[in-house]
């Protein structure tokens, strides 16, 4: 019986590990941001071990690797994976674990010669993270046909630096056509990045759906002067007006309540320095809610405070979108197999929604799709201190290997 | 009669355009940091007219550059001076202003044949703006004696490189012992830096003294954290904090009104990442007052601010000092002269404080010391646009060169 089958987890722990050593950094984390060296040599290696598995792989034009193991008939794959690209201080197991617990799963049906009635697959898509390149989640919305390719090559980084261009230059310009992989169902393993699942004492999160995502990025606009001479009325400061701005979007999330969150992570001043008053301010806004409603009710309070503030101050701002998504809700027979299979596995099981985009996401208006998380410690992610214990990576493989059994049957 | 001398003001603006070609930038600016390459090539130029003019130039080991026009008498020299080092987005006048007015100063002696009692000098100072290396004024500081010679060879830029060793790299660690020059007097023409006598209709300042300026850097230290799973309350955001105490900066001045003007020209956030709580941030904050009692009352509560903040959000922090002088009033008498020979001259003058530091107020405590403004074009200073006009650059050295006349009688 397939239901008694589970997964190696030293392997599994072992391959995480050996991955993390790829652009590791100081504490215990790693920097793998998208389309670096430190990506293409992360990617090198999980394409070694797909191909030890023996599976059929493909590389697409926005650089997604995908594996397959062949079923016994024909037909869409039942599909897994997530991601290896990480943010500048990140760690070890966000989107590692869920494509490597996809391997693990492949592995452990090997050891067994075990061959499903349906294909399975897992696979690991360019910049999740949006970190260097925004939109986030550019791999997997490209390859589902929610973003476009050609708009996404011509992304550039902060450097000005092309998602095309660098693509060549790591050797991951695939030529597998996107848009046109249709997946039988996907399934996410992914890290809580959140507190809830530990302090609750849960060891499965069966995830409902993901919040909706708005980033948002203002250029204010003001004029340089001496920090010495210049009357406090007749300043341009846009750094003032990015610290109000910053200071608004906490108050606006705190007044809102429940699910809204928001974060201003970029602040830069041009030129930034001591004694000059602030020409250029740059400033992100990421706003986060699962009500669509709301998460546009905080937009638009947002951006009214902004157009406020930069008239007091006579200085004049540009925005750009860098990325927006609609919250995403689960198809429930999925995220309800996900609980069960937990809780015959004797795991205490949660439901609860994502507060981080995820690749699934992309994924969900075109097949059954679910997600299953295992408790991040503390609810540090994005931190070289993110950490998953052992008995967590377990139960979250085996979880994920009884889906793929079930779905591919 | 030397009271009918009168200086070339074409030789004068054709030296401050030249200056301004090295390190130029868009815009008609220039950016020539203390110290890098565009500083060397500047102090390069200055030299070679030095030593046109048949100077005796010096260079001691803080890389101040001092040239003498000996006198009928030995002794003391009346000196004129000022800095050639600028901001990264500066404009051509400041500083360069009053170092070019001395050369033109003793340019017009030398063609008259005139050879003054006292001898004469000109010079400029090391790093004055303080925009690459903490504190500004470091040159005439040390040269007049408040600044330490090895501690100021030992301060870092934000890449770490030292002082001490970039004098070496550009040729400039010179070998005439500092703290021992001791000037007749010093007066120094500068660009005002601000719109008060252009609003006002006048043609030359005559400084009063210079207001008392605060600079202090603060590191938050917070936690890194994801942006979309972190709930609010959970948050230690550096970022956050680094906004409240932008705010508080003007909330305060505002309220103290006056004279206290503060400014938050740099802010850092660390990693700077859209979805990442900034787990450290750095921002440096500048106060300045005419009143030392004020200073301090500002400096005190933007401290208190910044503790109970930190406390609230659950962070730490990290300050230093970067610059703090008191306010400086300049000698009576020497203010009184300055307003005389401007009016005797034709020129409408107005007594003002300057609300930028100045290598003159180094020597405001070893010798009778003043300073001649001439008007900025709209108040813009520390900035490309930076703007003086031709009669009033005419006006202010012919001051300049009726002061040292006088002082060297």
């Amino acid at each position: 019986m397939s239901f008694n089958l589970r997964i190696n987890t030293n392997r599994l722990i072992s391959r995480i590990e050996k991955l993390g050593e790829i652009g590791s950094i100081d504490g215990g984390g790693v920097c793998r941001l998208a389309l670096s060296d430190e990506d293409r040599k992360g990617r090198d290696l999980v394409i070694e071990w797909m191909k030890k598995l023996g599976l059929k792989i493909t590389i697409d034009q926005i650089g997604n690797v995908i594996a397959i193991k062949e079923g016994k008939e024909n037909g869409n794959p039942v599909m897994t994976g997530s991601h290896i690209d990480t943010v500048a201080t990140g760690g070890i197991y966000d989107g590692n674990l869920g494509v490597l617990a996809g391997l693990e799963v492949i592995e452990t049906l090997n050891d067994a010669e075990i061959v499903t009635k349906k294909p399975i697959g897992v696979g690991f898509f360019t910049n999740e993270e949006g970190s260097r390149f925004a939109p986030d989640m550019m791999g997997s919305g490209v390859h589902q046909g929610s973003l476009d390719l050609n708009s996404m090559l011509d992304v550039t980084d902060a450097d000005g630096k092309k998602v095309g261009d660098e693509l060549e230059k790591i050797g991951y310009a695939g030529k597998t056509q996107t848009n046109i992989f249709r997946a039988d169902s996907f399934v996410e393993l992914h890290i809580e990045q959140g507190p809830i699942l530990e302090q609750e004492k849960f060891e499965i999160g069966a995830v409902e759906g993901v919040q909706g995502i708005s980033w948002n990025e203002y250029k204010i606009i003001g004029t340089a002067n001496h920090a010495g001479t210049t009357p406090m009325r007749l300043r341009n400061d846009a750094g003032y007006v990015a610290s109000v701005i910053s200071v608004e979007v906490r108050r606006l999330v705190n007044e809102m309540g429940d699910n809204q969150i928001g974060t201003v992570g970029v602040t830069k001043l041009n030129p930034g320095l001591i004694n000059v008053i602030a020409k250029e301010a740059l400033i992100t806004i990421d706003l986060r809610n699962t009500d669509e409603e709301k998460l546009k009710k905080a937009e638009l309070e947002i951006k009214s405070k902004i157009e406020k503030t930069c008239i007091r101050e006579g200085v004049s701002f540009e925005s750009r979108t860098l990325a927006r998504f609609e919250p995403v809700s689960f198809d429930k027979n999925m995220v309800e197999m996900v609980s069960n299979t937990a809780s015959k596995l004797g795991y205490r099981v949660k439901s609860l929604p994502s507060g981080a985009g995820h690749d699934a996401q992309m994924f969900a208006p075109n097949c059954p799709t679910a997600m299953i998380f295992v408790p991040s410690h503390n609810g540090i992610s994005h931190n070289v201190k993110e950490f998953t214990e052992k008995k967590h990576i377990q139960a979250g493989a085996n979880v994920l290997l009884q889906m793929m059994l079930q779905k591919s049957e």
